[in-house]
C-alpha cells in the first residue's frame, strides 16, 4: 500500500506541479485524480460520493423532465471554479411547459476562515477552535421549476453536503441540508396532498418523527416576515444534520431517498395541469405570486445572499431561481372568495397536508 | 409668553389625556396641536418645516405628473403610524405614460434603541452616548417613476430629515439625507446630460464642491455588486449632512434646491421620449432592465432594507418602488455593438455627464 502511495503521489505531481511551484497539490486536485483512476465506489470518501449522486441525478431530472416537452431542450453550461470545484448549469426557458427551468449542481473546494468556523460550531461541536482556518467543501444540486400554466405549482428543491477537512484532505466536520417546496398560484388540495405524501414516505423510511419535524421547519424557514405569509404551501427544510442526528451513512441515504421522491413528488401535479385553459386575469395571478417568490428569494433567502457574497460566484446560475417575470401591483387585493383569497389565507396560516 | 405656554398644555392636556392616563402628550401629539393651533412658519422647528415642505412638494409634483396623462389619476392612500406620524402614498399604474409611478411622503416618530445612537454617533458626535433611549423624527419625500416607453428613463429621488430630540421635543442632533438618480434602458446622451446638468446648477448655487462629491457618492451608492454594474447612469446622492457640513438653514435650503430641480430635470426627457415608436424586442430588454433595479432595491437598497425591517412599516408604500413587471433571462446578451450593449458599458464604467 505504501508503494502505492509514493506512486500516486509521484503521478500526482507529475500532472500539477509546474516546476516553479513548489505546494503540494490541493484536495480538489487529488480528488480529481482520485476520481479519474478509481471512480468513485462506495468506500470513496463521502464528498466524492455525493458529488457523483447529484451529478448522475441531475442528469436523470434533466432528461425526463424534457420528455415533458420534447420541442425545448435544456441549455448546459458547465464551469469550474478557480479554487477548485465548479459545476454544470442546466436551464430551459420559455419552455412549452416550463417558462423557466434549471437544474444546477455546484461543488466548491475552498477555505474557512476563523470567523466563519466560530460561527459554524453553534452547530458542529466537531469543528476545532484552535485553527486559524479551515479547508472546506460543499457540493449541492437545485432545482427551480417555474410553469407556464398558472394552475401547475412552481417548485423548489435543493440537496447539499459539507464538510471540513484537514491539509490531507482528511473528513473533520461533515453535515447533510436541503428540502424542498411547492409554491402554487392556485391551491389543488390533492397535489399539494400528493407533493406532501410523497416527501413524507421517503422520510418515514429513515424516521417518523423526520417528516412533521421538517415540515415545521420548512413552513419556518420559507416565511416572508414583511408580508406575514409563506412562499409556498409548504414541503420539508432541514440543515446541518451531522453525527448528533444520525451516522454518516444513514443520513446520505435519507438525502438520496429524498432526491429520489422529487420526481414522484411533483411531475403527477405538472403532468395533470400543464394544459389546463387559463384566463389572462389568472395568468396576471401567477405573476404576481411570482413577485412574491422573488421577494423571498432577494430579500430573505440565506442561500442567495450566500451565493451572492461568495467571492467569483456564478450569479447566472444562483439567479437562475428567479421567475422569468414577475409583476408588483401596488394594493392588489384578492376578491373575497375568491380562489386568489383561498391561497393567502393558507400562506398566511400554513396547514398540515398529511 | 408664560401664560400662553401654560395655556397651551392645558389645551394639549385637554385634548389629549384620557382620565385613566398620566402620561403627558408625546412630541407627536404635542407637534399635531401647534400644527393646528399656529400652522408652520420659518421660525417653526425644522422637523415641522420639513413635513410642510414635503407636503406641499408631493402635490405639486402629483399634479404635474397627471397633466401628462389626464385620463390617469394617482391612487391616494393616507395612513398613520401607531407611535406617532404617517405619510400619504400616492400611486399611479398603467397609465399611458407611467406604467406606475408612486410619490410617497413619510414622517416617523420613535425611539432610537441605546444600540443605533451607537451606530449613528459614528456620523454626528452631537449624539448623547450615554443615554438609554432617544426620541427621533424622520420625515422624506421619495418618488420613483417607471415609464411604459422604454426610450424614457426611469428616475427616483428621495430627500429626507432626520432628527432626534430630549423628551420636550427640542431637538438635539439633526442630518439631511437624499439625491435622484436616472435609470434608462436606452442612453440618450442629451437626456442623461440634461438631467445631471439641471441638478448640477441646484448644487452649485450652494457649494460648487458638492456636485462632484455627490455625483461621485451616486455611483458609489447606486452599484450592485454581485452584477458588477450600476442600477443606473448616476445623478446625486447624500447623507448625513449635519451642523459639520453647513449650518441647517443653508442646508434645508440646499435640499430644497434639489427637490425643486427634479421636475425640471425629468419632465423634458419623459415628454420628449413617451411618444416615440419601439419594438416588442426593446420592450424586453426594458423588462431585463427592470429586474435589475429589482435586484439593486431588494438586495442592496439601505433604505428598502431599513423599511422592510421597521415593525408595522407600511410595505406597500415601501414596495411602490419595484416596477409594474420585470423579466430574468438566464444568459441574456447584448448583441455586440448594440444600444443594449453601449448601456451596458456606462452602467460598468460611470461616467461624469457635465
Amino acid at each position: 500500500i505504501a508503494v502505492g502511495v509514493v506512486i500516486m503521489w509521484a503521478v500526482v505531481y507529475s500532472m500539477y506541479a509546474d516546476p516553479l511551484r513548489a505546494e503540494p497539490p490541493s484536495i480538489a486536485e487529488r480528488d480529481d485524480l482520485t476520481k479519474r483512476e478509481s471512480g468513485v465506489t462506495p468506500s470513496s470518501p463521502m464528498r466524492l460520493r455525493m458529488e457523483s449522486f447529484i451529478n448522475e441525478q441531475q442528469k436523470h431530472i434533466v432528461q425526463t423532465l424534457e420528455t415533458l416537452d420534447p420541442d425545448h431542450r435544456f441549455r448546459l453550461d458547465s464551469w469550474t471554479r478557480p479554487g477548485g470545484g465548479g459545476g454544470v448549469s442546466c436551464v430551459l426557458q420559455e419552455g412549452e411547459v416550463f417558462e423557466k427551468a434549471g437544474v444546477n449542481t455546484s461543488t466548491v473546494y475552498g477555505t474557512l476562515p476563523r470567523p466563519a468556523i466560530q460561527k459554524m460550531r453553534v452547530n458542529h461541536k466537531a469543528l476545532d477552535p484552535d485553527v486559524e482556518s479551515l479547508e472546506f467543501f460543499a457540493a449541492g444540486l437545485s432545482c427551480v421549476l417555474h410553469p407556464r400554466n398558472p394552475n401547475a405549482p412552481t417548485v423548489h428543491f435543493n440537496y447539499r453536503y459539507f464538510e471540513t477537512m484537514d491539509e490531507r484532505g482528511e473528513c473533520n466536520a461533515w453535515w447533510f441540508g436541503g428540502g424542498t417546496d411547492l409554491t402554487p398560484s392556485y391551491l389543488y388540495d390533492e397535489d399539494v396532498i400528493h407533493f406532501h405524501r410523497t416527501i413524507k414516505e421517503a422520510c418515514d423510511k429513515h424516521d417518523r418523527a423526520y417528516f412533521p419535524r421538517f415540515k415545521q421547519w420548512c413552513d419556518k424557514y420559507f416565511h416572508i416576515p414583511h408580508r406575514g405569509e409563506s412562499r409556498g404551501v409548504g414541503g420539508i427544510f432541514f440543515d446541518d444534520l451531522d453525527e448528533q442526528e444520525k451516522d454518516q451513512e444513514q443520513l446520505f441515504s435519507f438525502v438520496k431517498d429524498c432526491l429520489l421522491a422529487f420526481l414522484p413528488s411533483y411531475l403527477p401535479l405538472v403532468e395533470k395541469r400543464k394544459e389546463m385553459p387559463f384566463t389572462e386575469k389568472e395568468k396576471e395571478w401567477q405573476q404576481l405570486r411570482r413577485g412574491r417568490y422573488v421577494e423571498f428569494n432577494l430579500v430573505h433567502d440565506r442561500g442567495t445572499a450566500f451565493g451572492l457574497n461568495t467571492p467569483s460566484a456564478r450569479v447566472e446560475s444562483i439567479l437562475m431561481s428567479l421567475p422569468l417575470t414577475a409583476r408588483w401591483q401596488y394594493m392588489h387585493e384578492a376578491e373575497k372568495g375568491s380562489r386568489e383569497e383561498r391561497l393567502l389565507k393558507v400562506l398566511k396560516e400554513p396547514r398540515d397536508w398529511v
